[in-house]
């Protein structure tokens, strides 16, 4: 087991909080139009969320849990996006996390032999860092413990399985580094 | 052609019990609580699942033709697992498939010549078998046809399209054996 | 950037059609039952899509702007299937893409410095463009600016980032060219 993660026990109170979120996200959240982020940023911070302003969460992004979640300012979570916050997801300002990418905070160990008396393996988690002006694209897949470090832009369907260090390009399943991420600082501005 | 895949042709009795399982799935499965698994053991039983208990199958999982799933105890269904079920689905006890995994038993023929005087290519089929304490990690795909041995862990976003021994952890794509599945039986348990 | 890529504004007009649209596909679209592919076909062209006949569009289908998708007769989008067309999608006829996968259009210039004073990395876009009788499978992401040609099959969860050529079987992240698609002319047809 990787030493980031640490064994969690989820209390009954966590349990019961989730139902009313669950609740309140199906009926409130998820049928709200694009444009009202204003209102889905205000029942997130019910919850507990710590949320810049502004900041961009689509209809159909889920959270977890709302109280484990931290958001600079300028920052978006697109359509489809799994913030699977079991342990603490923290992320920067100007940084985007595109459509169906998936922030997984929690794990099993597998390897423990309490499997052998218990139905279940125990749930271990480890926080997710993602730093300022990041871009997480389309459908990635950041694993438990990773921090990412300012700037670094993570390419279509990859797969995260370590820290990654500022301003660079990755891709590829595991997604290593493909080049440094250099602004076209002499070219015309779009 | 594999040849584990055989054509299927479906009825206009299939069709019609899916359109009311469909009804069914949207009203009364998908928006109830998360802690209500019992009822929607319930509801899979009425259109002829065969489900241990206890058995865990979140509000979003979806499940193609319940008459096709086998599920034994303890086993877990996760959020947005789609268990495309037009062939068989029989999945062991103790075993849990994570957020997003695709069981898929379905394919289709797309070298048969009959594409050159009508609209489809065929509807092949093949089932796939997940044996005891199985875990099926995030957002993995399994291909028609796939039998998983008993213990086996697959790694998230990982691919199978091929039989998987026993007690092994895969990850990759294609999923490749990483190593054997030992338990820790010399650590304190935690 | 690739060079097929262009800088897109999106207009104020557009995002208030596109509220609308969402409106209608949250309470007339995603709830159709789901042999009623007509009346989700007139919902599309009420909003300027171009689509053949019969076509078919599952229900949990995504289409981000109808105006910008064109689909030729017999042709498919499966459940879960996201048409993100912020550019021009073009689907010939006789082709099916499969559920969950992505025809992305839509990315950013991440090397622009206008990020240095402004809080977004600016849109930018290319069309797709997929001919006759192709399958695009499970899962799959296709790139903004691709062009698949006639007949071609990329295989279950495989990423194109490049143009295809017409009637070959690709996989793999990226996809590459596994065989030619050559039909079995000499085979009893199913």
């Amino acid at each position: 087991m990787p030493t980031k993660l640490h064994v969690q026990r989820l209390t009954f109170g966590n349990k019961l909080v989730r139902v009313l979120w669950n609740a309140v996200w199906l009926l409130f959240f998820r049928p709200s139009p694009v444009p009202l982020h204003g209102w889905r940023r205000f029942l997130l911070r019910l919850f507990g969320a710590k949320i810049g302003k502004p900041a961009y969460l689509y209809p159909s992004t889920r959270i977890w849990a709302p109280w484990n979640l931290e958001m600079g300012n300028h920052s978006t979570l697109a359509s489809g996006v799994d913030c699977y916050c079991v342990d603490k997801i923290k992320i920067g300002s100007f940084t985007t996390i595109s459509q169906y990418s998936f922030l997984c905070t929690a794990s099993h160990d597998y390897l423990d032999p309490v499997i052998l008396h218990w139905p279940q393996m125990p749930l271990v988690t480890a926080p997710i860092t993602l730093g300022d002006r990041v871009w997480i694209t389309a459908d990635v897949f950041i694993a438990p413990g990773v921090a990412v470090g300012d700037g670094t832009v993570v390419l279509a369907r990859s797969n995260v399985f370590s820290d990654l260090p500022s301003w660079v390009v990755v891709s590829g399943n595991p997604a290593t580094i493909q080049k440094e991420r250099v602004l076209h600082l002499d070219a015309p501005s779009t």
